[in-house]
């Protein structure tokens, strides 16, 4: 069976270039700080605070590059200390999710919607979706073993040619599964 | 199928008599706020900040009664928020496990040992055990319903006739399967 690398996703935030400004200055641009599993991914530098009327978090760290959309994906133990009813979706879904105030070095903004908890995914190419018998959309059941072994269901399988596979899952995924990122998961029927 | 109610653990500490003396101030007695779905056991009042030295937590909730050895029970959100290397163990468990600093309005002390992530388990009663046909010390896996469906393996049976039937997850289990306190769960082979 071939094995699914494992990506932990702390909590992020992608801008638009406008957001971005907004945060930084007119014509800033992110700095890579790291590389991420996605090809042309990176998480920045740069990071910021969000806040609601309740409490905030700060040091978010932004991922690059700029997208169409400015959205925010957190654990649901941070939305449990925001205090902010985030739900749980597949990025880029973020019609009727709440908004929050997000604070930059150079000014702070407050978006409509974008703050979700991201639903777990595989990533994964046209061919990888072929040896594994799988298609877009589809949701699929993945096994980690270890001393939290556990066995996740509903884990949607995203496929696009620019894709690495790599299966992601949040913090709260992977502390109540004992997991860390490089570690390995497997499609089970 | 029976279901099993499902009871959600946060971070919370049970202590000795000597310890709680040292921390609330000689002859002190707990005060139950909330009873728990463990017969005799409750939520207290009373709550601590437990610290490290990198990191602490305030408002440390005290479970009643008092007990043999003091344990801080945390997830391992806690875990990396604190610094600290917490092994998953059985309550009880406790020999090898890290300590740490616990202040109370009356006192401070350090324990040599006792902060765990506790194991998931399940606290049954000898008829409960013969209906589900497991013993004490089994572990058996249990499937979760919802949006965040999963089946979780490696759960601890706990057998003892003055338990009630309840499965305890930690804050880390029920956000990364959307469980509250109140679900339920089944056992699955």
């Amino acid at each position: 069976m071939m094995q699914i690398p494992i990506g932990v996703s702390n909590r992020h935030i992608h801008l638009t270039k406008e957001d971005l400004e907004k945060l930084f200055g007119e014509g800033y641009e992110l700095t890579s700080k790291k590389e991420l599993s996605q090809p042309g991914e990176f998480a920045a530098e740069e990071t910021v605070t969000i806040k609601t009327e309740k409490s905030e978090i700060a040091n978010v760290r932004i991922l690059g590059p700029i997208r169409k959309a400015t959205q925010i994906e957190i654990s649901k133990t941070d939305a449990f200390h925001l205090k902010i009813n985030a739900p749980i979706r597949s990025s880029g879904n973020i019609d009727g999710t709440p908004g929050i105030t997000i604070i930059g070095p150079k000014g702070e903004l407050t978006i409509e919607k974008g703050v979700i908890i991201a639903e777990r995914h595989i990533h994964m190419t046209t061919k990888d979706a072929e040896t594994f018998n799988v298609e877009d959309g589809q949701y699929v059941r993945v096994k980690v073993s270890g001393e939290r072994e556990l066995i996740f269901h509903q884990v949607l399988i995203r496929v696009k040619d620019s894709y690495a596979l790599d299966m992601h899952i949040d913090t709260d995924e992977a502390n109540a599964a004992g997991l860390k990122t490089g570690d390995k998961g497997e499609i089970v029927k």
